[in-house]
């Protein structure tokens, strides 16, 4: 069975379709962030009644804790964390990046301190790309640099350069062919930048590929900027992927140019603190507005808390401080992000993609 | 419809049913705590699938928090958290006592200040009938007076003569047959005033009568004197009834002396500090004995917890802070509890209580 398939285009947005061994995915989708292998709050169960197909998980927060070994005993992520689904693992490279004052870049990779408890570790290009076997995830991410932003043109330059030799290593390293590894494309908000690194990128020929370091304190202007740049050249037959990424306007903002994934923990993040999305926008039902309101989150929405509970009762629970209110909502607005992308797919599928993101819009406020 | 019968009796030990509006429940039961109108964590459906016949609420709790208004506009508790089976509300006195330097007791009732923001509110035994009739619970209680302990005989005394009178107010003012009103007995460690209080309030003859008083601060002893004195002078034909007692121990010691009913927090207190129950006894399933453990945290039970995760995947979830894990262990707990009342429930029904009793604690350890 082929990896990547393109199954209906409407100008440049696509719907395709992703196969692996855990099973198939139909692009776009919106992948729910499961950083510490577990999407917060949810069961497996919950997400797949939810209509998600794949989830992510992070390579270096489980390098972590519970560490490597347990997982590699367990027999691989999904078995440890239930999930039989698709599982995407992200390199680390974008935490280990971050911890700006606790890390040493060379050529050979990265020297970083646990932000758990201080201690030294060292991630080569190689090394992820073991790890992620041993995750046994389906999709694996290559170890890339994450510059700061901002950076200089010749600070990002030379990222790019080392971004590039690290891909090569870690191709060369990656043995299992039922894990497909993915390149990622940097460059900061440098034009020609962007484009050397996707030419020098598709070179190497992966099966997929990223469009990474935008959401590292970029405003929605820049990431737009990236996606109009990297999307057109990047190759038609590879899903791309936006990292990162993923409120509502900025799905039918990015699929519309052709991208295909997406990760966000924006609405489950949100969710935690009482926003969900309804079809007029996000409102945060933990507001004292909702006190009496008998109607449900969404009317239009089939998950198991708008089917039970009013936006009092849930309202009261973080009034209280309940966590099954936490729970609720994270549980909602994955199904909104899921049917969101369904929508959108049908969209294209109908090749009206203009008119059904302008009834959208028509409803749902910013 | 008879609201109570009794089934099967051996030896002191009953199998009983208690008819209510929103259904039957088979005694000795176990009801889950949902004291702010929610079982922490748990959806009205994690409920449903573990056997739970019929929760708890508590009417101080949401008395201050939504109020009672808006649980009167949504319909009642029922509708408003989702819960369609038997519900029983504490009366809230137990909270209302507990609030020792804000509350001032007289003969009309007890006026306290919220623990939340130290607001001034009256509660009467009439207003506590009035309250959980807007409620809407199938088993309400009356108000009585929780003494501190220790108390003297005197002031249990005398607080036994408030908490009959306020029974006689409550009994007046209770309109709504619908719900099942029950007296409860107090009189602290002294055997004269049990007696007392018992006769006196089976004299006011309530559908049901609850032993209260023995979990404000004594051990289990003082817990077992309680039950073996008042136990066997309550009536046979009306539901017994301990409140706040029910750990696997207090079940099996109390059931065969012919209590019916328990409530008890700290089958899912401790869960969320990742205690669970195992057929050997509690364990802590966050401790680092457990990290590599990959079997379930009970291989006998089969809850989705212990169908789908290991206990070093629960491990894990509690060492890195995921709520996730308090999820899974309050679910297991909560089976644990309906499977072990229903184990003891054949035990009555097949009159082998003792051996039952003996096989169950050859492996479970206290």
């Amino acid at each position: 069975m082929e990896f990547f398939k393109v199954l209906h285009k409407y100008k440049e947005a696509r719907v395709c379709e992703i196969n692996t061994l855990h099973g198939r995915v139909e692009t776009p989708v919106f992948m729910p962030v499961g950083t510490q292998a577990t999407v917060k709050i949810m069961t497996p169960e919950d997400l797949q009644l939810s209509g998600t197909s794949i989830i992510l998980a992070n390579t270096y927060h489980l390098y972590l804790r519970p560490g490597t070994d347990l997982i590699q005993k367990t027999g691989g992520l999904h078995k440890f964390m239930g999930w039989n689904g698709p599982i995407l693992t992200d390199s680390g490279g974008f935490q280990v990046f971050s911890l700006q004052e606790l890390r040493k870049i060379t050529d050979d990779g990265v020297t970083f301190k646990s932000h758990i408890d201080g201690s030294a570790h060292f991630f080569s290009p190689v090394k992820v790309v073991e790890i992620q076997n041993i995750l046994g995830s389906d999709i694996m991410m290559v170890l890339d640099e994450c510059p700061p932003y901002p950076a200089t043109h010749d600070y990002i330059s030379d990222s790019i350069d080392r971004t590039i030799e690290w891909a090569k290593r870690s191709k060369a390293a990656h043995k299992n062919h039922n894990q497909a590894l993915f390149g990622i494309i940097q460059g900061g908000v440098y034009e020609d930048l962007r484009e050397r690194s996707i030419r020098e990128m598709v070179l190497l020929d992966f099966p997929g590929y990223a469009i990474g370091g935008v959401s590292v304190g970029e405003g929605k202007e820049l990431i737009y900027r990236a996606v109009d740049l990297c999307a057109p050249l990047l190759p038609e037959d590879k899903p791309r992927y936006l990292m990162g990424v993923g409120t509502p306007e900025d799905l039918w903002y990015a699929v519309e140019k052709g991208v295909d994934m997406f990760d966000c923990v924006f609405p489950t993040r949100i969710a935690r603190n009482g926003g969900v999305y309804t079809p007029e926008g996000q409102i945060a039902v933990r507001n004292a507005e909702f006190r009496e309101d008998l109607g449900p989150i969404d009317k239009t929405c089939g998950c198991y808390a708008c089917k039970t509970f009013s936006r009092a009762y849930i309202r009261h629970l973080f009034n209280v401080h309940e966590v099954l209110g936490m729970r609720l909502t994270t549980l909602h607005n994955i199904y909104f992000m899921i049917r969101l992308m369904n929508l959108i797919k049908k969209a294209i599928l109908e090749n009206n993609y203009e008119a059904e993101k302008e009834r959208f819009f028509s409803s749902y406020k910013i």
